[in-house]
């Protein structure tokens, strides 16, 4: 079935033109105004019902991404389910306020007579997101970064990824429609295509934010770009992340063979295409567990996200194969011709730390067993990453590894206990990100109730009248705010 | 005086060696494990010994400070209160806690069941601290930098101001005698000397963040270098801003004698030398205003802080005069031969908006009026400006100026209401900060209490035994913390 044909016509589908570019740029700065004035339940009522409008179209909706993505249906229904229940958990957090300090005038503050002073949060502005390939739904048009920008009243244009562009141009159709229902501003959402167009539009100095999941090379390049315009504005870039697995002496036999499972589901869910898939699994050796997994058996080739993904994965997989700096152990090495085959390979601690190249994330079904013979050399193991979205410990109760957690503490955004990093759960508590190259801002979250806050910025009001102060900051006012 | 011979030999104030400046970086390493162990109590404890000492010795300090930089002693004294004050409002807030989410495991959530996630505040690690010149107490060596980054648990070097090297040491070695006291790890604080000292520094992979108050072309170059680097890192410079004030036609009549001689004060104090000194005022023309400020009377020159900024004053000034851009309302045109005197320049609103020159910050005691003929013209001129620390208005009590506001907002991070934005107060809702240049991190502040969160980012546990979470995560912890 090409839905590009039968739905949707190609000249939607191409590159956005710098006229369109302008336009599309111009009416968000119109937007971002009236944005900015809502009150919390307007803005919470757009959430609501664009979650809504994508739950009613599920079907067609799952369809359409199984066909352009590879993807299972299975996993695209429950995507779609935590992306419209995602856009109802910021409907909650705006209702819930942002962050407020008042000040009242005091004359006797100790460092002199302090003025009356007011703290509110305001939106950034316009807002650029870089859709990614592997969520279709929670990663791209509709999904986390775009519910958080416009959680906190900014404008969101998407630059859609390529993977997936009918999809986006349908869930963009219905997103509009939502729009429309509540009476949004014009402006409020669009969507633009090319890589050029991303380029540029992220260089215009009407854009105040980027977000972006994807690759290092493709995400420090547009950190780059974001950094270096006359104005530096915050680019929200997730770029990737290796996820080391470290499994003590006494956790590998205790539960080898649980532990085998539960790394093999985790490295081949959705072929592997999981920011937060384990890339390395320490494991003693001997210990069963390396055995556990060589007898598992691992699914087939199965196309990945995009051609220049799998051609990727298939050249970064083969060279470490073939340049024997690891082993297969179990699966098929992957090759143009048996394709984006899942690999789980091994190696030795001494051989790994050797190579650096083997802590680079591999994007699809494969991951490394590493064999160490003496615990402590876990420790150095775990200081050669860089910065990761996660580090998992599988420990035995009376296990106390105090220095291990906390190289992985300086390492890490988010660190687990006998538990597997994929499957990011949506909830405030929540960390999605890391120290460089796991995020480009080391300090925010691509996903959880505080990803809203990166489009947030404060400003102070002193001594204004109560009539021209925003309404959240008025004595009395009974707007929600967290107090800082 | 020549307190540099007298009391510390040359030798200590010499570019600081890449040996030793090795040997630096290495010890906060060490020490940064050791801060992020200690408890609320300790760094609070650490950061009220630093105030101890350092009030101890106001008078000495006074001394030197006003040997070094031409500040009064009346001025510094209050500037090291506001010092030893900030320090103790940290540990105030050390104290209360910083933010935590605790979210329980819960079978039944929306999007599946989701694990215990237990979200903290962690320090980010070493950071390097750019003194400033014009306040060498508050934005120096014992700074609100400097102060933040310790009550978040960061070791600190503090790159010297070549405007007071001999300050600089001698609070460096009561800070030094402050950690003894309280034993803190060594590492915790060390100054560093010379331009590629702080350069090497920044681009130190064992840096984590770096912080600047300064000029524009100076924090630009460093926020470069910062997110050049292999792991790009947070750089909060504070760089420059213009600082409008607008008055409109009815508090001009009604309030001309009053700001006339409250615009002179904030031009003039501190020799004009403040981040906040107000560089435009818009007035009515005619108004009593400009009559009122043509009769007033100006200090004479003074030296200005160092012997740089007083010729690029003079430099900067004086071009503006002699190419006719502005005309003189009263004071005597800076030059090399009468020095850095204080001017008030006056022009049209017209001219104003042909000569984007206008709008850049000129440090020191100068600042321009512009003649407006019609009010509304105030709201093309507000969004002329680039990014400012603040944007002030001086209205009527009728005045209801909705559209102004709204466009101060979006260039400013802090906003007045008939008052001069001179003297920033040290409170929980203060905001020092803005869209750049006004600030090179828009989101963050560099005065009141929110500067600490600068220092911290966030580390979710998923999963983990008690045993292995860090205090403030336990049930029934009694750590203090901010529910987020």
């Amino acid at each position: 079935m090409s839905l590009s044909t039968d739905q949707i016509s190609p000249a939607r589908m191409a590159d956005t033109t710098a006229e369109d570019l302008e336009r599309i740029i111009a009416a968000t700065v119109s937007a971002a105004g009236q944005l900015a004035a809502q009150s919390p339940q307007q803005r919470a009522e757009l959430l609501r019902t664009i979650a809504g409008v994508l739950e009613a179209s599920t079907e067609e909706l799952v369809t359409m991404a199984a066909a352009e993505t590879h993807l299972p249906e299975a996993r695209l229904r429950g995507e779609l389910t935590r992306t419209t229940f995602q856009l109802e958990l910021f409907a909650e957090e705006v209702l819930r306020g942002h962050e407020v300090r008042i000040d009242a005038a005091d004359p006797e503050w100790p460092m002199g007579p302090r003025p009356d002073l007011r703290r509110t949060m305001i939106p950034l502005g316009p807002v650029l997101v870089f859709a990614a390939s592997n969520f279709p739904f929670a990663f791209s048009v509709p999904g986390g970064d775009t519910a958080s920008a416009m959680a906190a009243g900014c404008p969101v244009i998407v630059k859609v990824h390529r993977g997936h562009p009918v999809l986006s141009i349908r869930v963009d159709e219905l997103i509009q429609e939502a729009l429309d229902e509540v009476g949004a501003p014009e402006g409020t959402f669009a969507l633009i295509h090319g890589t050029q167009a991303g380029i540029d539009a992220l260089g215009d100095p009407r854009i105040q934010a980027g977000a972006f999941t994807g690759s290092i090379s493709g995400g420090r390049a547009l950190f780059d770009v974001a950094q270096r315009r006359p104005q530096p504005i915050p680019f929200f870039g997730e770029l990737g992340s290796n996820n080391p697995v470290f499994v003590t002496q006494r956790a590998a036999q205790d539960r080898a063979q649980e532990i085998a499972a539960g790394f093999m589901t985790a490295v081949t869910g959705s072929a592997g295409q999981l920011c937060t898939k384990p890339g390395t699994l320490f494991v003693p050796a001997p210990s069963g567990i390396s055995e556990e997994i060589s007898h598992g058996s691992l699914p087939g080739a199965a196309p990945l996200l995009t051609t220049s993904m799998e051609e990727a994965f298939i050249a970064g997989v083969g060279n470490l194969v073939h340049e024997g700096v690891v082993r297969v152990l179990t699966g098929t090495v992957p090759s143009p011709d048996v394709g984006a085959s899942p690999l789980v390979a091994r190696t030795s601690l001494a051989e790994f730390m050797e190579h650096p190249e083997l802590r680079e994330e591999q994007f699809g079904p494969y991951s490394l067993v590493v064999e160490y013979e003496d615990e402590a050399d876990l420790l150095a193991a775990a200081e050669s990453f860089e910065g990761q979205l996660t580090g998992t410990i599988h420990g035995a109760e009376d296990d106390q590894p105090h220095d291990l957690v906390e190289i992985l503490v300086r390492k890490c955004g988010r660190l687990l206990w006998n538990a597997w990093p994929t499957g990011v759960s949506v909830t405030p508590a929540q960390h999605h990100g890391g120290p460089y190259p796991a995020s480009t801002a080391v300090q925010t979250t691509s996903v959880g109730m505080a990803a809203m806050d990166r489009f947030l910025r404060p400003v102070t009001f002193q001594g204004f009248p109560e009539a021209m102060l925003p309404a959240e900051l008025r004595q009395g006012s009974d707007h929600p705010v967290r107090r800082g």
